[in-house]
């Protein structure tokens, strides 16, 4: 028998589901989890994701580098916000980063009390890497998108839809969500980026980030090789 | 400006949304929305939407008819459950109806509690009529998907979907969800009712009722030219 497929279209619907034996993948596709994969290819240690700013800055001790976003910004006093390009720098390379965002470490954090029995991150960066990845483990798969602030949202949902495209033939897939999010993905697929610009997301962001497209760095597909992974309290490769 | 439309994609959800001073669509096209449609048209008098049998039964004394599903099942002992083929029977009009399902009333009963300034029931029987009165109203609206258990369904979400294309022009919709319902709509517009019976509350109902198709008869649009309202405890015409 298959191993079984599910997505969740947002955190405030997970109680509904039994993540127990299985691995969720999370997915925060503007930016949390775009930019862990960024992370870990430009060759960050190990990053750890925490619920609050305050709790986050409390590693600035054990010299981690402290990473915090709220509502889109990067909040004051942080070595770093939630973009990408942040994470492009060289300078990070082998340290430790606390990590704290609006929707994704939530996500994560959440998944684990849940009693996931493996929890993956997921972007469009390693779409493919990650696709093939969960076919080789022969496991119940949970998609979980982070969504905003417990709405569903556009990005997180066609990054579901992408990674059903992939992988379905080697799952059984009995949820709506998923082939909501599977259609979804099939008509945007050949407009992805014009159709995430529509997005509630891209445009509250749009507006606050001039200088940087992180729409468009984070809708690249395939350009990374590497699968973070929760491991204790820490995201790892 | 433009009033603003949103969906919410299972009643879950309704607590992250402001109902107060709109309309709200309560959808549950397999079947309760389907089947209060049916028994307007078949000349019923008012419907009582209830939580539990156990409510719905009382009704009894006062000469209703009590019609009651749960789990896409007649409870044993009432006159009618959930199938439209029921509020076709000429033998309901002028009738009261104190009416209880797994998430349709469900869902009636929660917009209530939410202090919706109106409540209107949407299938894809009435679907052109309430679009037009909808499109009069100039008020705020929200398309609220009954779903199955809390988690959001496909052929909800394709009403929505359908709603949408047809009102859009005259609202604001800075949803995603709503993006997510029509982008399921036009894909799956040309092929509905094989669309819809992928779906798994259609699969699980197709395998209850062999000798009704009510799937198909759920998905016949323009066929009814009524909106049913709540007003005070009762739906009417």
């Amino acid at each position: 028998m298959k191993p079984n497929l599910e997505v969740i279209l947002t955190p405030a619907l997970l109680p509904l589901y039994n993540l127990q034996d299985k691995i969720v993948v999370v997915i925060d596709i503007l930016r949390a989890t775009t930019s862990i994969c960024v992370a870990f290819e430009t060759g960050v240690n190990k990053i750890i994701p925490v619920s609050t700013p305050e709790e986050c800055i409390k590693f600035k001790e054990q010299n981690f580098l402290c990473a915090a976003e709220r509502n889109a910004i990067k909040v004051e006093g942080f070595d770093m916000g939630n973009s990408p390009f942040e994470f492009l720098n060289p300078e990070i390379k082998n340290r430790n980063i606390a990590f704290t965002t609006t929707n994704g470490t939530k996500a994560i954090n959440l998944s684990q009390q849940a009693g996931a029995a493996q929890i993956a991150i997921g972007s469009f960066l390693n779409l493919k890497f990650l696709s093939d990845w969960l076919i080789k483990q022969e496991k119940d798969i949970v998609l979980l998108c982070a969504g905003w602030k417990d709405k569903a949202n556009l990005e997180d949902t066609l990054f579901a839809g992408a990674v059903i495209k992939n992988i379905k033939q080697y799952f059984e897939m009995d949820c709506d969500s998923g082939l909501m999010a599977e259609a979804q993905f099939i008509l945007s697929e050949s407009n992805l980026e014009n159709i995430v610009r529509q997005s509630s997301h891209a445009k509250r962001f749009q507006k606050l980030h001039s200088k940087t497209d992180d729409v468009k760095y984070c809708l690249q597909m395939n350009t990374i090789n590497l699968v973070p992974k929760m491991e204790g309290d820490f995201l790892i490769v």
